[in-house]
């Protein structure tokens, strides 16, 4: 196994240092040779090379098996909207031309941690859910944007191609008829031409999937009902920026944000990253909470590499560290709080 | 006080119906002469003259001193994406030929209803801020729209001026002076660049408001500390697509997504509704929450009368009715639920 290595900014190189650990250490046991590859992104990226993305760090990533990803961005680029170039556009570069076009981000809940949910227990308890969002169309990519001449007008293009969205769906589709068998496709289909597209496009394929109930919700009911009754949802399909949104937002009601790890698929290599930030006011301390990457390390035997055993058991590894206790700061509750470094120890 | 009616679609009227009663009484208590004129809107509208927004309508809008309205939309054109008119078409059109620029949404919450809210006590209590949503430009306007020939492949614009921005800003940073100075400019800088003219402008706008705090956040990151921490914010502003996410989000933390009020602002006649939906499942049955329309007017005293006192006497007897269970049975909570009506003539 190839895995690629792009840690990115502020406390991504910590948190995938731990995964690292942890993947060497179940490739120790289950007999896996495993070869790392590391290579700069973003703001890192920038300050190395000038590019985001630079080529090498492609042609790293484009060769390997699976990509284990940190986090991308730095406060000094985002006070400043004139910025020439940006680290996000690394990221947004790589998802684009990798062809990482669905990103599954699953919420679910740990027993251990439900009571730091800022929603009340019956309201959390039980939540298990999973939005695919598209990653690498709508207004993220559409063309043209920027700025008139005199600069005191700007401009976005969202767009998507019946075909962007089919295949998006179909994934959707597809999880849901391995899960609940309920489809939620989340638009703004009452004010927006690709929504209605989008909704067009997902009621054509419903037919091919009959044992799965579709709902449609527009954007701004689901960002109300992830609150209200979590529970309700199965599968959520949805455009990039509405995924966006809505998958963050979804991400702290179980009351383990630092905890959801995510897939990006879509072409022969998969990218595995947590959804957390780069939070780089934490960056360099060894205080960053590494589960989220752990687990999507563990998404990543899964998904890319079908090793359900070897995904299973770092999953446990990572319950039996919550109960225990073997946690960092943000979690740690008033009990001793771990060191970054140190949770990864354990857990490998 | 020529006050236009556009009650809408679903359970528009009825609430309607029950903001007037209160009106009315209040003109009485305090010598107002009031006048309504009623005109069709939405779906409604549609069924009438094919027109979501009549000329006649926006005759009888256009010559009124303020506007309550009720609500708007219907399945039928919502699960048809190649309809022809769409009830929301009406609204916007509204609010584009009158101006409406500025949609104020406050967030606040009832001693007597926090504990229905889906957050935990020490999260919510005391939450109170409010949203400037920027109401007539972004996606909901932008040219071109629609679909290429084929009709595979549809597009939107986003677009925003600089002079969009600041008048919008502006009623931003002058609220936040009369509150707890703090201004959150909500945007997605680090991908749009409709976002970064926000955030630009907002940094030029800032020195002339020296009293005023101004902080910038992602829309993924505002998505999640409003459910997380919002005691965090006082005032803030974004734009179009952004604030009709994130204000409905932010209308269900207060455990009183029934009651929560608005105010469209920005030329000589201003508009007043509730930010619930047209739940049109409910529609006729004279079960609907009317507190939110019946708030809308009392800011409809407030925003284009300049009569805090009428305002204030609703509000207050608005959380009379809610401490002696004077509700609806959606916060009935076990008690009695009274219909629409009834509550409309207990306050009125
Ligand atoms: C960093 C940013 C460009 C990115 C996005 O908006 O896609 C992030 O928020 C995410 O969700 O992965
Ligand atoms: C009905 C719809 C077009 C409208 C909007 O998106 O603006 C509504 O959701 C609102 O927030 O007033």
């Amino acid at each position: 196994m190839n895995i690629a290595l792009l840690p990115g900014d502020g406390i991504g190189p910590e948190v995938i240092n731990q995964a690292v650990k942890v993947v060497n250490a179940i490739g120790k046991k289950f007999g896996h040779q495993i070869s790392f590859k590391e290579a700069l992104v973003g703001a890192a990226a920038i300050d190395a090379t000038g590019d985001p993305y630079p080529d090498a760090t492609h042609e790293v990533a484009a060769n390997s098996d699976a990509i284990l990803f940190g986090a991308i961005g730095d406060p000094k680029y985002d006070n400043d909207p004139k910025a020439k170039v940006r680290p996000e556009e690394g990221l947004l570069r790589m998802r684009k031309k990798l062809g990482l076009f669905a990103n599954v981000r699953p919420t679910f809940t740990f027993p251990s941690l439900i009571h730091k949910s800022p929603l009340k227990l019956e309201r959390v308890e039980g939540v298990d859910f999973v939005f695919f969002r598209e990653l690498t169309g709508g207004v993220y990519f559409g063309e043209p944007r920027g700025r008139n001449e005199q600069g005191t007008k700007a401009f976005d293009t969202n767009v998507y191609s019946k075909e962007e969205i089919t295949r998006l769906s179909r994934m959707g589709f597809e999880a849901a008829q391995k899960r609940r068998k309920l489809l939620t496709c989340v638009d703004k289909a009452n004010v927006l031409a690709t929504s209605r597209l989008w909704r067009e496009t997902v009621q054509e394929l419903a037919p091919e999937y009959p044992d799965v109930k579709v709902e449609y919700e527009f954007v701004d009911a689901v960002a109300m009902r992830l609150i209200q009754w979590p529970k309700a949802y199965d599968v959520l399909i949805t455009e990039n920026l509405f995924g966006d949104i809505l998958t963050d937002e979804a991400s702290v009601i179980s009351g383990s944000m630092g905890l959801m790890p995510s897939a990006s698929l879509g072409s022969a290599v998969k990218l595995f990253e947590p959804i957390h930030g780069s939070y780089p006011q934490a960056g360099g301390k060894d205080i960053a909470n590494p589960l989220a990457t752990v687990l999507s390390a563990a998404m990543m035997f899964d998904y890319a590499f079908d090793l359900k055993a070897e995904a299973e058991l770092i999953s446990k590894v990572v319950n039996e560290s919550l109960a225990e206790g073997i946690v960092t700061e943000d979690i740690a509750d008033g009990g001793k709080a771990y060191k970054t470094s140190e949770v990864g120890d354990w857990l490998a």
